[in-house]
């Protein structure tokens, strides 16, 4: 993660997993949903502070939720319609759940489907914010497949090329694929320059924002180091910035994520849907294009070769999207995750307030 | 396409789609395929001409493809073999064909299992220059489907991010989906900085490279605008550029399209495969999610949208992938190829000296 959104360490609270789990876990049950999917709703968050993505964990989106459920905006017992199911395809109506409360259930159904016919695929509408998509993929990497999951996140934050005005939301898109001895390729990243919890937690830090990350409201790119400017004074650019850096590229993948999640599920992409998120879960079998375990030995090949490529003047080495996070996962499941004391504190209040009767760090 | 790597006027010679076509046809024909596919491998070189996707067109390929047949690196007459198959998914060993050869037929197969099961992709091992993605991603929009198209195109052009030794080829990516009145989207892109291909239009045109396009040899980003330096002096970056700019997204985009296409092929990562191409090709039936006409619809919105969103300062128009595509091939089309004069030399004496009868403009 680049500097500007780590927590600065005279900020830093430590909060076991163990605790940290048990008291979003008892969050989502008195918000209304049945222990056991309460318990798989926590999952999601705890595996993104684990992996080191506090933008997607409890710190920004656990209060979030606390507010949407409040305002019945989620439904915490969902009834899923399928709406059209094939033998590798299906599409949800996932009644106003949240996203990563359904998202687990959709990928294992791609899961199934992808075992017994080769690839799987599911398509929701009428859901909410989805989570960290790593968590997804990473369903599929454990059962020897590729994972693929995107979202439609609304319409109103980023700009297409050359725009003045908003089509996309931050549209988020993950990959993944297992390797045998190395940890696993797994790509999440916003559309956007920066996913815009990240403009949160850089506020927070009281880091810059660096030259190319968004624009003024006429469309114009910010091409210096500036403050976050307040909310609602910027517009987000698609990742690569500018055209001459790529920035028609992140454009593409924005209205890809759009194209999958938003319109093939029905939802109606993310500028109409506003609000009622989408999102679209993939599995692809390895075994059946080949042997898992030659797949695996050249995902080896390919990570071991990138995490010891020579670092380029000024780097002290070289990443592959996964190895950071499954490293941060490794440190804070034995250390326990550091949370701004802002968070912690909200959290004790916010528990308090709950009657929750649990407490942090 | 920016203006980098538009042909100056004064040099542009028009040569009518026909006699472009029948050119190159009989250039194939020469090398030895049958005529039937000597005709759909210049269909894919004529389709990308049209578009204003010249880096992909006769002017860079065909030589390069008459150098690599004389020298025995393709085989003309391929015998593909289908190393796994289940209902949705196969695997090809291409037997050395070139990738436009047997890409056209990947995605027929591609396309008849999507129809019948819903999705269908082809990986393909063992094969050559894949030519422009678009081509095959308009195949499954032409059937009312979502194409998708990868290809692992060796490892000795693009650094992953930070690093100071390529990892990767151009690694492109392609996708695309119908629309009702609007032309489609189309997106096919080079996960580097810039195609290969198009640095060299740049060298011939003599226009200059931007900041952050290419790296030094050890791995340091060129970061001032720069004549285009010789071969095998610099590196590529991924797109996106420096790591502040988003590279590290299109860093990862190249590893999923050498996953996708070298891995899970069998062909091996690009690194070790290097001028061995391998190739993904995937079709999504739309109709096994929803109604065709009602994601047609959908894409209107979001097309009509995109092309009607109001410019930033100093751009005239918002465009989306596909787009100026569609509107070039409408005007060459009726005009004719605007090739450089340099190339239809090329074409004329290379006629002469391979005895085809064919002359342009």
């Amino acid at each position: 993660m680049l500097k500007h959104f780590l927590v600065p360490e005279k900020d830093r609270v430590l909060v076991s997993e163990e605790k940290a789990r048990a008291g979003t876990q008892a969050v989502f049950e008195k918000m209304g949903l049945p222990a056991d999917e309460a318990a798989s709703c926590a999952d999601v968050l705890i595996t993104s502070d684990l992996r080191g993505c506090e933008s997607h964990g409890i710190s920004n989106m656990l209060r979030a939720y606390i507010n949407s459920y409040g305002k019945a905006d989620y439904n915490p017992r969902p009834e899923v319609k399928t709406v059209r199911e094939s033998s590798v395809t299906a599409t949800w109506d996932g009644d106003r759940g949240l996203g990563l409360h359904l998202g687990p259930r959709a990928m294992e159904l791609a899961i199934e489907k992808a075992r017994e016919h080769g690839m799987g695929a599911v398509a929701a509408k009428n859901t909410a914010h989805f989570g960290m998509l790593a968590y997804y993929v990473l369903q599929a990497v454990e059962q020897d497949m590729i994972g693929m999951a995107m979202v439609s996140a609304g319409g109103s934050a980023a700009l297409p090329t050359f725009g003045a005005e908003p089509a996309f939301g931050t549209q988020p898109i993950a990959w993944g694929a297992p390797a045998a001895k190395m940890p696993p390729f797994v790509f999440d990243i916003a559309t956007t320059q920066v996913a815009a919890n990240k403009l949160s937690l850089t506020r927070r830090i009281g880091s810059k924002i660096e030259p190319g990350w968004i624009a003024n409201l006429d469309g114009s790119p910010i091409m210096e180091a500036a403050e976050v400017p307040a909310q609602g004074t910027y517009k987000m650019l698609p990742f690569g910035g500018i055209r001459e850096n790529g920035g028609h590229k992140g454009y593409g993948f924005a209205a890809i994520a759009d194209i999958m999640s938003g319109i093939l599920s029905g939802n109606g992409p993310g500028f109409i849907a506003d609000r009622s998120y989408s999102f679209f879960v993939m599995a692809f079998n390895i075994d059946s294009f080949l042997d898992v375990d030659d797949f695996k030995a050249d995902m080896d090949r390919l990570l071991e070769k990138l995490a010891n490529t020579k670092p380029a003047p000024g780097h002290d080495r070289v990443l592959y999207a996964g190895l950071p996070e499954y490293e941060e996962t490794e440190i804070r499941r034995k250390n326990g995750i550091p949370y701004h004391r802002e968070v912690v504190e909200w959290f004790n209040s916010m528990s308090s307030e709950l009657g929750l009767g649990m407490s942090m760090p």
